[in-house]
């Protein structure tokens, strides 16, 4: 897969891209990520990216010319790729799990970062994708646009090993998971539940099943309607539910 | 403001937090930010930080001995403040614009990042916050909490010039933004629409209005309903809705 992306701070980029999963990917040969500054493709003497908008208003707005003259100069190096075009843009479609999985399968993703300016409307001609990561503001897109690329690159094949991908992720199964412990078995008083150390796998399941079924009920009880409940955790819920409202009236 | 970040990937947080809007708060010392590598205070002689999981599973979980042990420095150095511990978490509270707001009035933020692994349950008693990025997976913690970190930096007293912070930003006006534009007037037959170059400021307002309307009634009608709505902005939503119903039928 090749990534690349448009920002005005190519420098954030660097701790992001070379620790971690992305800098394991890229010494695998598994992605290519080409971070470009727009400025330098600027057809402006004083290479300008940003103007004020017509019409009036505050601010400024990044305009058209240096971001198409980068989406040029990337169609020159791979005139053969099928490129997704994503403008971060928080008036865009929200992020999740499926895009990231659509993202992956992709031969040529290019971000396109804008930061503390609008944009000139006119740059979303070349981009296939509008997206905003979630409804809270930012400063730039190169944050989002990180996220969105370790969310995308972990799902590639060969990049995470498998002791990492086995890990169930919530998420992914429609629970969130259950309370997890290692050693020591006891913390300065604070103990492991006993059915974890009894080695008994058939209590063990069934209590991790009950404490997934009790976290999703507590914190994102909206997530069960979409579960396909079979008859033991229709069971374990009821059981859940009459002790939590113990637990609320006492 | 004192933001501590916990983390096995430090290097990370060098590129973000030295550009763009973190590094201007952080050179006008309004922001004083510490990143630690919580391996660093593992009592075990080979700095171990996870182990296998009670009761079996897939995966390895982060030990809550590293995490107490840097927690308890973090309270040597700083015994006076009064902390807000945030677990970034897949299976945490959904980060918003109003949390956003929230972490921007504390005094002192500490960050903890897992990576790959999961938490041992214990290490949630030294926490105040578990909070979620967004429904997707990330490989660690870290892109999420320099997330956090910037939508809650921004909003310190100081931080944003006023040019930038006068920017209409989607999110804090219950509408998306409306179309912008800047020079040049046409580029390549893209033109800037009529109305905005005439300079009549009352047809300007309106149309602003009016595709801000339209561009939420496309992209999130369900943000309409949260809007308390003038008579005009009833009108021209009624318009936009008969445009677009024609469109959809040509």
């Amino acid at each position: 897969m090749r990534i690349d992306v448009l920002t005005l701070f190519p420098r954030m980029f660097e701790g992001p891209l070379t620790e971690s999963i992305l800098g394991k990917a890229i010494e695998k040969e598994l992605l290519n990520v080409n971070v470009m500054n727009f400025r330098d493709f600027s057809d402006n003497k004083h290479q300008n990216v940003d103007d004020y908008p017509y019409g009036g208003g505050a601010g400024m707005l990044l305009k058209v010319q240096p971001i198409d003259g980068a989406m040029k100069q990337i169609t020159r190096e791979t005139p053969e790729t099928t490129k997704r075009v994503i403008l971060l843009d928080p008036a865009g479609k929200k992020f999740d799990q499926k895009m990231a999985e659509e993202f992956s399968k992709e031969e040529h993703l290019v971000f396109i970062c804008g930061h503390y300016e609008g944009y000139d409307e006119r740059i979303r001609s070349v981009v296939t994708d509008e997206v905003s990561l979630g409804d809270y503001v930012l400063t730039g897109g190169e944050l989002g646009a990180m996220v969105m690329i370790d969310a995308t690159v972990r799902l590639l094949p060969d990049v995470l090993g498998n002791e990492q991908s086995a890990i169930t992720d919530s998420h992914s199964t429609g629970l969130l998971e259950h309370p997890q412990y290692t050693r020591p078995a006891d913390y300065n008083g604070m103990e492991v539940p006993e059915v974890l150390r009894n080695g008994n796998h058939k209590l063990i399941a069934e209590w991790q099943l009950k404490e997934s079924l009790r976290r999703t009920y507590q914190r994102r009880p909206e997530m069960l309607d979409q579960v396909e409940m079979t008859k033991e955790m229709l069971k374990l819920l009821a059981e859940v539910k009459q002790e939590e409202s113990l637990k609320n009236n006492s």
